[in-house]
């Protein structure tokens, strides 16, 4: 089979992925304010169920780009998501991205309270006191947890990405944290994964530079 | 809305997901001894499509295996790609996780020849001159490049994980790589990711322990 390659320049592939992914939701339509995000999940995918499952809360982007101008840290549950977030570009607002999941304490104190090390990050990051955004891209029991800490009033996310991947309770999780008053940015359903989390965070960060 | 959590223990919410797969498979047929690599990927995407698009070269598994316990090096062509393999699994039979994407040496080669810094890494891998498997889980460009090194008899891979994601050009790196002799684990068609790669990684590592 012959196969024939696309001439696009290295700069200008980004451009035109945005472009084929435009052309291909037609006439979907997406909540004013959230293209950007939509479509940079199906870019990392290459999956348009996310033109379909993502869900806002009201007023979430404006209130999610304040939380990283004003300095807000990203929290998250696994080491891949870390890497995928843009470190630099959060750092120039002052904010940083921690992943606990593998603290020698974290292990101990999950091992205590049976819990999984994932619930024990969120503790941990809780105990911060500081203005997080959490982006929950693996444990739907981190996002359970984040769940009942806001409903306890022992925390108060400035956003939570919800975007667990899986089969065992990740619907729930998801429904859970909509319930809450936090804003949230959600994967509806089973999918989503540390890149679907890295790359929502990747998303308001470009929002905010573009905006200069 | 009531939400239902699953009574579920953290140690035993893998089994019960891949449970779950198996009986959403139902009669969908994979090829025999891809089973755990097929199923991993639906584990760590929620997608389905998997089971359909993953196209694995004659004989490919039982050579990666050998190739893994023969003290093979791996390398990636992103840094989240690196964080989510098991190093600690791979350090055991020798070999190493290895992303140049960031190195100062590929920034000035790919400036200096014209392109992508993924193309350099690949230049810079095929120098080491070692046994390698390469799992490209973003770039299309290093994985075309790594089918033009293979024709000219530059490299021979232990093994090519051709799972880039993307719009342009994505599809058809991954028909040039299964035109090659190279044995190949590939996701045809648009999907895949950093995610993937990893994952295929880790589920043939799983698999050697899991025969011992």
């Amino acid at each position: 089979m012959k196969v024939e390659l696309e001439n696009v320049k290295p700069m200008e592939i980004e451009a035109r992925s945005f472009e084929i992914i435009t052309e291909e939701l037609g006439n979907t339509v997406l909540a004013p304010g959230t293209e950007l995000i939509v479509k940079r999940c199906i870019h990392t995918s290459a999956d348009f169920d996310y033109a379909k499952n993502l869900c806002f809360s009201e007023g979430v982007v404006e209130k999610a780009l304040e939380a990283i101008k004003g300095g807000a840290s990203i929290v998250t549950d696994t080491q891949m998501a870390k890497s995928g977030i843009n470190k630099k570009a959060l750092a120039r607002y002052g904010g940083q991205v921690y992943c606990f999941m593998s603290d020698e304490d974290v292990a101990q104190t999950a091992k205590k309270n049976g819990t999984t090390r994932a619930v024990a990050s969120m503790e941990k990051a809780a105990a911060m006191g500081e203005d997080l955004i959490f982006a929950i891209g693996n444990a739907p029991t981190a996002l359970i947890h984040l769940y009942e800490m806001i409903r306890e009033g022992k925390i108060h996310p400035k956003l939570v990405i919800g975007v667990p991947v899986g089969f065992v309770n990740v619907v729930q999780s998801k429904e859970l944290i909509m319930q809450t008053q936090a804003p949230y940015i959600v994967a509806r359903g089973r999918k989503g994964g540390s890149n679907i989390a890295a790359c929502i965070c990747n998303a308001l960060l470009y929002m905010i530079d573009n905006r200069r």
